[in-house]
């Protein structure tokens, strides 16, 4: 099968990269005709402010996909800018795609929810370090009574992103009232709260992220897929709306001209559970991942610093393996017996935090080795590995032209070479 | 100055383009640097349902600009999709500007609210014949009997427009109840009003003409002038809102990455006032236009069938030509002494309108005739003059990705060859 898949260009690629998507692409380059691509067009959607780093940024992905082992002589490897006929057929798919069907995509609207949601909460906690010391309100003082090693301003954090859920899903738009009310009931800075919710209601925070090409971003996907007649995308859950869209617009473009696209099925990419450092999904911006380029001492550093079971606290008291971010690790980077082994210990307090740590650091330092090493010797002759990169482009710019001439004659535009 | 203009290709042109457009671009390119351009994109935002003409409306404008005399020698004569770059700065530009701008336009709120309301006129004229047969409410009754000439049908239209007027710019987005309870006063079967309605409510005409392409295009509009750093445009009144959306994205880009575009002016084009044969404004869409196409024949029959002096109804009537269409004519095609003379015979009742119309279809084919000579001498020879786009359109790529260069090393994208 043709296979179509892209990443925007973040930087240096973590673990939870690794395990999400380079080793599923790993195996599918196995099997199938991948095009594997760095959007740094998409990258613009949210990014588009601050673009400083984006060569830096595409540079690091280029070096991490190739360490990994992704193999240009398998999948052809570009950069999306690279092909200007992506902006073009996502010009020509923007002329048949209804407004309404980007609007009611459930990723729009959970990618404003979560935009909006931290601009309030940076705005919060960044003018108001005193909002947990002022006397919270009845349910926000019990729930820190149980906050059990979690810190006052997460406890805050989730409060608000509930509250927040509430008023911006509510029936009729986002209920700006309602959210500035029960703000207040926090014991908030009442010139503060109102400051932070006329900014998002007037749209100061929503004109700067509300952008025509946020909207049209899955359009633009739509397009990347199609170009090269992609059969299938692998995707995770979050993504499925998209490729939901990228059928129906193929279909619509069928019936309107001639049956050129296939209907590309989403593959759901199985993921391997990775927390970050501190037990929450690894992000870049939340600062918990460990990177594939870490440096050994970096990554035993890491280690150590990773949370575990909460409920153990010393070395005597008997831990839950199971709710252990830590042993998360080991299921992956620990053989079977040795693992075992420490299931039984932790269980029986007979291994410390610290040991089981260290073992998985030395796990951990294995596997990254040998892509440190490659990185080390793609870094020494960059050109060269670039030209990869360009001979790709040059590749998909050539089927995507020759495609996009099918498409032209479809729509009977004018055919200029 | 450098001034870039586009035309939609709608066909073979007539009167009215020569007058609003041709001329004034005849007179622009003497003394400027011009890039004048086939928009045969733009023609998808509200044509992409039906693109079977595309191609023949293209070759129909390529014919006319040339017999008009549109100088190759002086400006670039392009087809705009045969330049990506004009897709690749629209991708960039939709990643800046704020969707809010382009709902507010008031230019897109009109084109929407004419797209809503020919659904509804065609809707309610198309199904209901014998609308203005039923007992008309008392204003409508009124009107009728001041009819004077007009068709009921077209009373009708002209309350229709007031009516979804009110109801499309009111307080609170379209007020589709208002709507419905206001035509149901006019005595027309409520299944078919309530069907029209709810198809407009419901989006069923919304999503197929409301497209992310109708939205955006004033975004692509843009890069069509910045892309080659245009430093004026020429505007109809109508189209001022879009240029000055081109300027605010200049500067947004400006501000946010590095000082590239020039904030192109807006130079108000004095359009001749040349109504079509029944008054109206002239358009193909109306079927009341003189092509520069027409045959001698053609064009003889179609004076003939001009509309005059409403007042004037036998040859012994006085006329007006301060209200006569054709008069109109004459102040364009007819030399000063034989108008005057027109003029006072005119009022005297002293020449009559078909007289009158014989002098002017003699004038206006002494007008057209070098075209359509010229016309056939291209037609004869087509390749050659397609070949005169085609080198304008690689001049125009030549530019156009030179100035791509610099956008993208000023928002460190990543720069292929």
């Amino acid at each position: 099968m043709k296979i179509v898949s892209g990443m925007r260009p973040t930087g240096r690629l973590h673990l939870g990269h690794y395990f999400g998507v380079i080793k599923n692409w790993l195996k599918l380059e196995d099997q199938h005709q991948c095009y594997f691509f760095i959007a740094d067009w998409h990258a613009l959607t949210n990014k588009y402010k601050d673009t400083k780093n984006l060569q830096e940024d595409i540079k690091q992905m280029i070096i991490d996909w190739l360490a990994c082992g992704i193999n240009p002589e398998k999948s052809t490897l570009f950069i999306q800018s690279g092909v200007k006929e992506h902006a073009e057929l996502s010009l020509l798919f923007s002329m048949i795609t209804p407004k309404s069907w980007l609007e009611l995509n459930p990723s729009y609207k959970d990618l404003k929810f979560n935009l909006y949601y931290q601009y309030l909460r940076d705005f919060l906690l960044g003018k108001q370090i005193k909002i947990i010391q002022t006397p919270p309100p009845k349910p926000f003082k019990e729930a820190l009574k149980e906050a059990d090693g979690k810190s006052k301003s997460k406890i805050f954090e989730e409060y608000l992103r509930e509250i927040f859920h509430r008023a911006f899903y509510s029936q009729k738009g986002i209920d700006f009232k309602g959210l500035k009310e029960t703000l207040l009931k926090f014991g908030l800075n009442k010139k503060i709260v109102e400051e932070a919710v006329k900014n998002l209601e007037e749209g100061d925070v929503g004109k700067d992220i509300d952008t025509l090409g946020f909207l049209a971003y899955p359009v633009l996907q739509a397009a990347d897929i199609l170009i090269y007649k992609a059969e299938a995308v692998p995707v995770g859950e979050d993504q499925l709306p998209h490729i939901e869209l990228t059928r129906e617009i193929a279909r619509r473009f069928n019936s309107l001209y001639e049956q050129i696209f296939p209907e590309p099925e989403a593959m759901l990419t199985e993921e391997a559970k990775l927390p970050g450092l501190d037990g929450r999904k690894m992000s870049k911006s939340y600062n918990n991942a460990i990177y594939l380029s870490d440096e050994e001492q970096i990554v035993n550093e890491k280690v150590l610093s990773m949370k575990t079971d909460p409920q153990r606290i010393r070395k005597t008291d008997k831990g839950n393996p199971d709710v252990c971010p830590v042993f998360d690790y080991h299921k992956i980077f620990t053989d079977d017996s040795t693992r075992a082994d420490i299931d039984k210990k932790c269980r029986n307090a007979e291994i410390g935090c610290v040991d089981c740590k260290k073992i998985l650091a030395k796990n951990l330092n294995r596997f990254l080795e040998p892509i440190r090493e490659k990185r080390k010797e793609i870094e020494k002759d960059l050109d060269k590995y670039y030209q990869i990169f360009i001979e790709g482009t040059k590749k998909a710019h050539l089927e995507a032209s020759q495609n996009m001439k099918k498409v032209r004659k479809a729509m009977n535009l004018f055919n200029i070479e």
